[in-house]
């Protein structure tokens, strides 16, 4: 039986991308041995690691001053090797939420660390705006979308600053004018990729400034100057994020993906806004197209509308256990099908509340 | 056609951990979706981390005071990791290699750092033995196997100094008292699954006492309060790297694997002392059981070796592009058919020549 995958992450993945990984396991590029088995230094793999980064570059239009590493250690590791990059004295971050707030607290190991504003007072339902960005700080730190909460940034701050954003729950979801940005991050596990690696498109020439001496690994400059490949990357992970990459490609790019995920994210909020028997906290303006936060009007019809999603093939549905309620992630690879499945059981329930 | 894979990492997997992989890919644990697609935080990814932990303890006969992490990064991440965290002042390196080099490296960041012993003026063609190691040195490291030159340590030095081992390239290839160790990593690549996971078993009364304050992600108490499951752990690598491990305790542990691993490299390098064609720097009491180097006597015989090693169906027989020649790297998983189909193609060689 094939699930309706609403977790949200890692997360579904493209059909063809599953085939195409399990393929590349009995034998990989038609070296006949396993892409887990293979010399990461091979002319096959070099090749996956170099069309990966070029096909980042592409899609997200990036001029020639970005270098595009894949990394390990997730976000949680660009927390700290952002600042010890980027910060010489003082960086800016807009508090939205709680990776924000891990954001903000490796940061201030480093320096000085400003919050330019914060929705924490109202539980992290909206996207603090208006807010003035400190002209001597390094950089202003954004979270373009933030999962638990189910908010999405639309409008991004006109400042000389530059822009670094975390944008693990929406990278190539969106057109964006990505040149906007002076570092870009994103854990894969979301809209690109398994598990294992975190995209960094990063302006070199916001490096090599801060006169701060950084450990080997951490220095994005080390990875650079080896085209993403100073020490044994994650293999099987940058492959699957490059099959997607392609698979994004072949469908239109960001703007096809932006289009698909506005029809499913519409269609679920105009269900929430109409069924009585469902809310969701989220200001209207700040909506995130990839996680729809929302819960139940009425506390007693929880075991009920448990049984019927389930039934009805969902997986994944449950809200992050920080917040509770239900959360439905519309990455990407989520077909249309899935999120009609979700709305119907939506309003089966209402027929037999 | 099914290769003899040589590969000196990512290396060569039990045949049954691949099919788990697909099958995995495909339908994870009865759920109905895929390894690559399945929250970490579900309780069917959160016994395969309990379960790779335990199973790490298990092959290692480890003892209580150690937490088995499955961390990113690669061992080269653990190079300034193991600095961070247990460094107050002195620490004390043996140099065995190109890896123990990074490794003292990256502990000069942190303090001071003294080379007890170098091989480096003989290419790193045997283990320095008999060195002194100083007494207020809040560690001792070392490098077991060198996968780059062939050598591997057999014995240990005396010392109240806890040991910090880099077991990359032969963790779980053979017994050892491993509770003699104060710290035990290894990337996963070789021995025990797909690149994208570094293991870290680690003192627990070694930690929080340097003073020093370690940003969240490098801090290893971090990951061990939260069970390696602190944030989104790179869940197809710890799935295969427990796939794999199960395999070796089906096998009979790490014994088993010692007894298979000595016939494979016995057999080998017996036909390179036999055959004049062929000769291996490395000092015969530190020859590796995991990565046999040697190189052809005459030059000459190069194109003929090389067409007829890859006409037998061998891959993965260079030596690492910093010294050249040929490595054939006997991890676990490799049969011993494999070795012997080497072994037959540098005797028709001999024949030939």
């Amino acid at each position: 039986m094939k699930k309706h995958n609403f977790f949200a992450g890692p997360g579904i993945l493209p059909g063809p991308v599953y085939e195409q990984a399990k393929q590349a396991i009995d034998d990989f590029a038609g070296m006949g041995v396993s892409i887990l088995s293979v010399s990461h230094r091979s002319a096959e793999f070099s090749a996956v690691m170099e069309k990966a980064r070029t096909l980042v570059k592409e899609l997200m239009n990036l001029d020639d001053d970005f270098e595009v590493l894949f990394l390990q250690g997730g976000a949680s590791m660009q927390f700290l090797q952002i600042p010890y990059n980027l910060m010489h004295k003082k960086a800016a971050y807009l508090d939205t939420g709680a990776w924000a707030s891990k954001a903000i607290k490796e940061s201030r190991y480093f320096g000085e660390t400003v919050v330019v504003a914060s929705s924490a007072n109202e539980q992290y339902s909206y996207i603090p705006k208006g807010y003035p960005v400190p002209e001597d700080a390094d950089y202003l730190h954004v979270t373009t979308n933030n999962t638990i909460y189910g908010t999405q940034m639309f409008d991004f701050p006109e400042t000389e600053v530059p822009l670094v954003a975390d944008m693990s729950s929406d990278i190539f979801s969106r057109k964006l004018d990505f040149n906007r940005f002076g570092l870009i991050y994103a854990g894969a596990q979301k809209n690109m990729g398994p598990a294992g690696t975190v995209l960094v498109a990063v302006r070199k020439s916001l490096l090599g400034k801060t006169g701060r001496r950084i450990p080997t690994m951490l220095d994005y400059e080390t990875h650079i100057a080896k085209g993403s490949m100073f020490n044994t990357p994650p293999v099987f992970a940058v492959y699957v994020s490059m099959l997607t990459l392609e698979w994004v490609k072949a469908k239109g790019g960001v703007e096809a993906m932006e289009k698909i995920n506005r029809e499913k994210s519409r269609l679920l909020y105009k269900e929430l806004d109409r069924n009585p028997l469902f809310n969701t906290k989220v200001r209207k303006e700040d909506r995130s197209m990839m996680n729809v936060t929302f819960d139940l009007t009425d506390e007693s019809l929880r075991p009920e509308f448990d049984r019927m999603w389930k039934e009805a093939g969902i997986i994944g549905l449950k809200g992050h256990r920080s917040v509770g309620g239900y959360r439905a992630s519309l990455y990407n690879a989520l077909p249309l099908e899935s999120v009609k499945t979700l709305v119907e059981v939506m309003q089966e329930l209402e027929k037999k509340a």
